[in-house]
């Protein structure tokens, strides 16, 4: 992508609404553009990100057996009143009356729909279980939207909705996700803790938030070292065996968030071993039971003939928030520093000199090595431009390519995340980018 | 993707609401399912479909140089009011008040958004030209929705628009996109011919629709006869060059929808040259120059310092449209006929004795040469029912595994297109649905 004839427009001063890390990040370096409080525009440079995110949940939701549907973003206001959700759900609920006075919302969630959905085509226990996901936008009215795309109202969500016969068979789905969730934020380069959290509006007995460290996070989060320590990608997972004990190894050291803190339990956890932090909840999932089954009808016929009300979970991952999430985790004072997994491109070839034969003949060998993944900065700017937008949109290696080097054929390799630098030939430098 | 795990639910019966091939048999196919009138869930087979419809679209988009934004689905009714749409738009715009009392809408199009996010970042020509595109779901409340995806209320749509300092550049960006989308529609496997429109409440001077042909398509329409036998995929267009004669052997030749047929230049047209048949539209372009931003204020200053005033034009594709639309195309009295490319599996493999070794052993030897590609029909049920499945689903290819076969190592491949069946060993069928 030739940033000459790209619409990957910067802004120089950073815009006064925007008070969190992330939210001034991602307007600087024209991710997003707001439309209205809350709402936002993804440009292509933000898109990029958004997609390789959503590309990375949709794997590991794959992986773990789910599948992929997509339910709409408009509901029928019937819905909610089985589940008795319609007049709870409050102000933060979109409600809509289309031309014919019919009463319709903009969904924050599909526990109500999904429930419907499976139970118009499962029959009987050999339907279940099953575990059925979606990624769509959501509308949540918040009364005072910020921070961006960390709490905006339209929101892109991944939604899994679990369908099993037992208990016994619903705690295996819940822990095939809580498997899934590791594996899907370690592989985006973020460390994710799974903490115990309160059900709230969604009910069950079970829950644990996703809790993503980064010293800008909204909220202070407790946490036993061995936790830090442990890579969840060390090892892939066998869906359909016994998921307890990787998901013990989590359950049974201490974690917890601000709200379920508890000091005792705490002062249990030798010193050395506790760690105190900053995080971002960037999922959350849910076991339950039969409540959304019940209320609404959902039942299959069992192996004695009996009729079953299916036990189900939800599982939610902030999509577009971990676009916001992972800036947080992952800047300096210069700008962002992408995670090579998410980053919207690999790598930006900075021209250093626009214009001079060996510089131009250099970086377009760069870029057409790599046609999809590099930025190529052909602009008639200064030196001293290209490098801060380059820190600033955070590409993991930025190539350097000035006339006396180029002259030699050479290039300098400037790693972001560390700031590293070092001059190759083209040729080591292409093998070092490719490998 | 084993059918006995799978929520790929069909119908015995066609439900009663649907009145045309495609609604039908997107409902038996269990690809969607309403969930309020006019608005849709997809699920796991008909997604595919979408997702491969949609692929092939953003290839194309990119390809011609348009590049991917992603605007939100809900936008302030204030931008509408400086375009002066906002009246005008009636009745088929959903209209919503948020917990503040904003006037909202759900976008049904997004001129006005995209004139908005423009003009936020373009100052000088050297940011033009540029065509942004999003892919993303609209809103239409028609009075009375019908036709499943064909004509829903809640329904994905691509739409790009161009931004040119002058009529002669925004001439050429038509150009680009009128190119684009014959190839984005004959990878499709889909005959679409361009035909002259009229502009509608979009406003401008140049516009074309493109119809897609169908026995049961909704309209009339009367083209010379060169037009069906051209391939667009015939050779790959330089979309920086000029592309006025690819764009004159369309538009020079007659081809026109009901609306504007006109009967003196239709007899003026060789007898044998006529084709009259039935069509679809699934793509509709337009060239309206400074209609919207002249309205919303949109101006970058030129080579000699005098503002400018960009010329736009904006271009649509029904993504979700199009999955009814090659539908009607493609089916028979027993179902579906995917074209290749767009197809949710390449093949299904009916497995007509499950349980026996040699056929299990077969099947799964075929299910692991396509991991992504096949759906493994495991489940128990008598060969009839398979076999109608698979015809009714539509798979390009069927691998029939019966117990006598399987003993000589042999299966039976059945296109589903032409009916054609050969009996192979295993080695010469994988190669042919490899090849």
């Amino acid at each position: 992508m030739r940033l000459s004839r790209a619409f990957l427009p910067t802004l120089k001063e950073t815009p006064a609404e925007a008070q969190i890390a992330s939210h001034r990040l991602m307007l600087r370096a024209g991710m997003i553009r707001q439309t209205s409080a809350g709402i936002y525009a993804w440009l292509p440079l933000g898109l990029r990100v958004l997609r390789n995110i959503e590309r990375i949940v949709r794997e590991e939701q794959d992986r773990a057996g789910a599948q992929e549907i997509l339910m709409p973003t408009i509901q029928p206001a019937e819905l909610w009143r089985e589940s008795g959700r319609y007049d709870d759900y409050g102000k933060e609920m979109l409600r809509i009356r289309d031309r014919h006075d019919r009463e319709m919302l903009f969904g924050p969630t599909n526990e109500e729909m999904v429930t419907d959905l499976f139970k118009s085509f499962a029959k009987s226990y050999r339907d279940l279980p099953r575990s059925l996901y979606h990624i769509q936008w959501k509308f949540r009215d918040e009364v005072r939207p910020r921070f961006g795309v960390m709490r905006g109202r339209e929101f892109l969500m991944k939604d899994a909705y679990s369908f099993d016969l037992t208990p016994e068979g619903a705690r295996h789905s819940y822990h095939q996700m809580f498997v899934a969730y590791l594996r899907t934020f370690a592989r985006m380069g973020l460390k994710a803790i799974p903490m115990r959290a309160d059900t709230g509006p969604i009910g069950g007995d079970l829950s644990h938030e996703f809790i993503i460290l980064a010293e800008t996070g909204e909220s202070q989060v407790f946490l036993h070292r061995d936790l830090l320590d442990y890579d969840p990608l060390s090892e892939a997972p066998d869906y359909n065996s016994d998921l307890s004990p990787q998901v013990e190894f989590w359950t049974r050291r201490y974690a917890a968030t601000e709200d379920l803190h508890d000091e005792a339990a705490w002062n249990a956890v030798p010193e050395a071993e506790r760690v105190s932090a900053r995080g971002i909840e960037v999922g959350h999932i849910f076991y339950f039971g039969t409540k959304y089954s019940k209320a609404m009808g959902l039942q299959v016929s069992g192996p004695d003939g009996a009729m079953v009300t299916p036990e189900m979970g939800s599982y939610g991952v902030g999509v577009s928030r971990l676009v916001a999430a992972a800036i947080e985790a992952n800047h300096d004072e210069n700008g962002i520093k992408w995670p090579d997994a998410i980053a919207p491109f690999k790598l930006a070839i900075l021209n250093l000199k626009v214009g001079d034969a060996a510089c131009d003949a250099l970086c377009e060998q760069i870029l057409a090595a790599f046609p999809d993944d590099a930025v190529y900065d052909d602009r008639g700017e200064r030196a001293g431009v290209k490098f801060a937008d380059a820190d600033l949109l955070g590409y993991p290696w930025q190539v350097v390519v000035g006339p006396r080097g180029a002259a030699a054929g050479k290039v300098e390799l400037k790693r972001r995340a560390t700031g590293e630098r070092e001059e190759l030939s083209l040729e080591d430098a292409l093998q070092k980018l490719r490998g």
